[in-house]
């Protein structure tokens, strides 16, 4: 007989929808609306929210974790912004629950309206994961092509917004905002379509006045329970 | 005691360096050269295999195999072109040996003299597996930004070549050729580094010259075997 009985089977997706969900009701509860940031390489997750962080000039409490395989160069961008940790995945194609955790302890302990999370570069396999996130949000941009959500449907399946950046470069490239809403909506009906131009600063107000009121409708949630 | 014995702690890498290395070798002998293409979403991978095979106009004999994770939307376009088998990885994040050797045994068996194999948009994964190409071959676009080499090392670490694509739009992104080539050396000093325009048509003919020579040296090292 065994010295000692060792459980197998234990079911790890449960634990980590468990952790998930743990984290998510602690961030409600401390008034912090989670954002988790997910899109192709270059899409512009970091320049939307150096975008964001500009525009509310300080009017909110925000902070950034920042996920990468290697190197702090977005948080090296956002730190004149905002409180920014780096979170590197060491060569992982995603950020785990976990590695978030440890990251949001770093930051300084103050209270916080917006935390936002910028996942790797990937259109797969952080759609598996999540992060404990009030809000998941896609970003598409204009040279990437109009097919993606087709394409990449768990993505879109698993988002509640889409942003579609560098509307900028439009006249540039063979990309058809109307085909990427309808291609989108095909995979999840009911996620909020938004469009942004960093470069010329278009949209940027709307998307901001679209989390301001997230929060607001989190913060209601939580009154109500 | 057990009825069989089952042997656990197999090698599997090791196992699969070995069916990758078989393929690449019975590729050889068959004088087919292998390429695997792989990059983001939207950096422009089909658009570069149609330019390729327009410019060719059938001089040489190509069949491409076409990994995504849903839609048969790469294949189709290349149809016209090649014979093209759709590997579809059912929301898997890379290309596996596997797949690709079954979708090479679809293809009509004719002689071949490359074999282009797209794989899945994604920066991170594709990285850690050999399909048993001669060549890879990383694309980044000119819209993604110039900081990707040193963010997603492994990809161009593994890589032969990389090609910079989209260059007509350099004149509206923030750019800079000459930082990628740099950042790109840093992580793999031998990279050959090709740039293009699939819409303008520049860079096409050097980056077909350069396939041929690789094939061409590839049959003059099985002649030296």
């Amino acid at each position: 007989m065994p010295a000692e009985t060792i459980t197998v089977n234990r079911d790890i997706d449960a634990d980590r929808r468990d952790a998930a969900k743990k984290f998510r009701e602690q961030r409600s509860r401390a008034g912090t609306l989670v954002v988790n940031l997910v899109s192709s390489p270059g899409a512009g997750k970091t320049s939307l929210l150096e975008a964001t962080l500009a525009h509310w000039k300080q009017r909110w409490n925000v902070a950034v974790l920042v996920g990468d395989l290697a190197t702090d160069r977005d948080a090296q961008r956002l730190r004149p912004f905002a409180p920014t940790e780096q979170l590197t995945t060491g060569g992982a194609c995603h950020l785990p629950l976990p590695l978030v955790e440890q990251g949001f302890q770093r930051l300084p302990s103050c209270p916080l309206d917006f935390l936002f999370i910028e996942n790797v570069g990937n259109l797969v396999c952080p759609a598996s994961h999540d992060l404990g996130e009030h809000l998941r949000v896609v970003l598409v941009s204009t040279t990437e092509g109009d097919d993606k959500p087709g394409k990449y449907p768990k993505m879109f399946r698993t988002s509640d917004a889409l942003v579609v950046t560098k509307l900028d470069l439009l006249p540039y490239v063979p990309f058809d905002v109307d085909c990427v809403v309808q291609d989108a909506r095909k995979v999840q009906a009911n996620l909020e379509i938004m469009t942004v131009s960093v470069t010329q600063q278009t949209g940027i107000a709307a998307w901001c006045a679209f989390l301001e009121k997230r929060r607001e409708h989190m913060l209601q949630e939580m009154q109500q329970s």
